[in-house]
């Protein structure tokens, strides 16, 4: 048979600030044969995750650097063209978890590679946006498992329109919480409180002193800190936690783009002096429950309870400027690519 | 009855860095009439913690500052003068935890003071060090509740040979750990490892990269960090944590006597890179479990599992001098001063 085309991005250099189409660029190569174990995936859209920008850079992280010359890795969802593997046949719908790429087709061993029905109930594409780590798991977990809401707890949510806190602060609603979302345009901030049902939303680009503005809108204080962003944010939310509060720390995307070291939070102290708890969050923990989490979640969406906004671009050339709309805050709700193939 | 006198340290300046005898003054003052309620305390020991550091400070934090002009506010160990409350008599030995101060006697409300025995078996003034939040308890209670020890895991201990660090480690190897101490010179690290059996000592003053060193000598990384110093240290830990490592938070004095706003770690990344817990540590959370605390303690030092300190220094007019040792890491164990009153 023919050697197939693949278009793809790959990590020319390591970005400094927001990744542009100079550190990251476009080739065509060939497909290898496919060998025993192996899987080939047409991909169908691609996520944009705030996390990827971490493994462009050459850090001491809780995945290896993407390597120079390498394509970017990231999760994605796509069709199955050929199979050399038991567990997956020909046209089936996969999702890769953090293993495949921004590319056409992908060589994938099987690893984090699951099959994602397609019965008509949804899409195979809401896999990678709500019943996907990284915009209905992550807060699903984190939430649930590190947040530990208790009924009237106040929950502050960064990112607030974001794929991930969007999620979260509707998980919190449902659990009783009252939940403030922090976001950077008042659009976005109608959204959270009039389609979202947040109770509060608070532009953090229009307000004078945001630790003052978290005081006034939370007057009895932060029970749950849901932190996608830290830096400035961060700091701001910690002088306003409540005794025996926790800070999910989900993210850090101020910092993704900075260069050199970055300090901690200022208010690291604060950690100390409200007797709080700060939990890193990584979804892959949980892998085993994710089942259970999904069936959890269409539960939430079936009864109404909860909303998701897939945000998508369509284009392979397009994604590497689409990316850079997660650090200006231009998405809302889950960013997608949607590549020629699909079909879904 | 005549008023009596009563020599006192007070606070004339919040300090720029470590505390001197301008900041901190001495004064005569006559002592009020006693009223309803009331206990007059002649103090015999006072305690001194890098914790009264931070209340000289003018921040937001789990205390009220010290107001200038102020009594420097402390834990001491004192006797019952005179008791105009029916909870204590005459001749009582008493502690009162943070609510005294740097002075020979002391009216107290009755809020926090607690009597302590004098049968014989332990003298009042191990209440002020081994029985103690800042000796006994804080580590008792940060190490068991907050570091969540399991057999087989490696500990390790900043500022290892003080009052916290000497107690924790040891309750940690009770608890099957293996525990790596920190410290500041050749004499502790011989004391930690020949007398109190830690596993291991790093003097962090001779190496040259104490990240590396800490991987060398924890080639399977750290499960429990205890922290009492925050800065550096804190750093250096940071990059050595294993996957759901606890962090103790239980100080930070590399950084109480800095100017103006502190950044908090640059490794901060690291919690969410190793699904790490960060832990804020008030001893006060736990008081109602202080005499269980007391009783297992007791229990392990009449077993030999457990060794205590105190480095005791004379006079109310060397306080000031004394507390500085705390942060030139001079101390080994519990820095007390025994005043002139001082019977036990």
């Amino acid at each position: 048979m023919t050697q197939l085309h693949n278009r793809q991005l790959y990590l020319h250099q390591r970005p400094v600030g927001v990744p542009t189409e100079e550190d990251i660029r476009m080739r065509t190569v060939l497909v290898p044969d496919l060998q025993e174990g192996e899987v080939l995936i047409e991909n169908h859209y691609l996520s944009l995750d705030p996390a990827i920008r971490d493994w462009m850079s050459d850090n001491d992280s809780y995945l290896e650097p993407i390597p120079l010359g390498g394509c970017i890795r990231s999760t994605t969802l796509g069709k199955v063209l050929k199979s050399n593997h038991s567990a997956f046949s020909e046209g089936d719908y996969v999702q890769g978890l953090a293993v495949n790429g921004w590319e056409e087709l992908t060589v994938n061993h099987g690893d984090l590679l699951t099959q994602v029905p397609n019965d008509g109930n949804y899409s195979p594409r809401n896999y990678l946006s709500i019943f996907s780590g990284a915009m209905g798991l992550t807060p699903y977990f984190g939430l649930l498992e590190l947040g530990q809401p208790v009924e009237g707890d106040t929950v502050l949510m960064s990112a607030a329109a974001g794929a991930v806190g969007s999620i979260a602060g509707q998980i919190a609603k449902i659990k009783g919480c009252r939940v403030v979302g922090l976001t950077g345009n008042a659009e976005k901030a109608s959204w959270l409180t009039d389609t979202l049902g947040f109770d509060a939303a608070i532009n953090y680009k229009t307000c004078d002193n945001l630790a003052d503005e978290i005081a006034r809108v939370c007057p009895e204080r932060v029970d749950i800190f849901y932190d996608n962003v830290g830096g400035d944010m961060l700091d701001a939310a910690l002088l306003n936690l409540n005794d025996h509060a926790r800070v999910v720390f989900c993210g850090a995307i101020s910092t993704y783009n900075s260069s050199g070291s970055v300090p901690g939070p200022y208010n690291y102290w604060q950690i100390l002096a409200r007797s709080a708890t700060v939990k890193g969050l990584l979804t892959t923990n949980y892998v085993d429950r994710f089942d259970d989490a999904i069936a959890e979640i269409k539960t939430w969406l079936e009864q109404g309870k909860l909303i998701f906004n897939e945000d998508i671009v369509e284009g392979l050339e397009n994604t590497v400027e689409a990316y850079s709309r997660l650090f200006s805050g231009a998405n809302k709700g889950k960013l997608l690519v949607k590549l020629a193939a699909a079909d879904c």
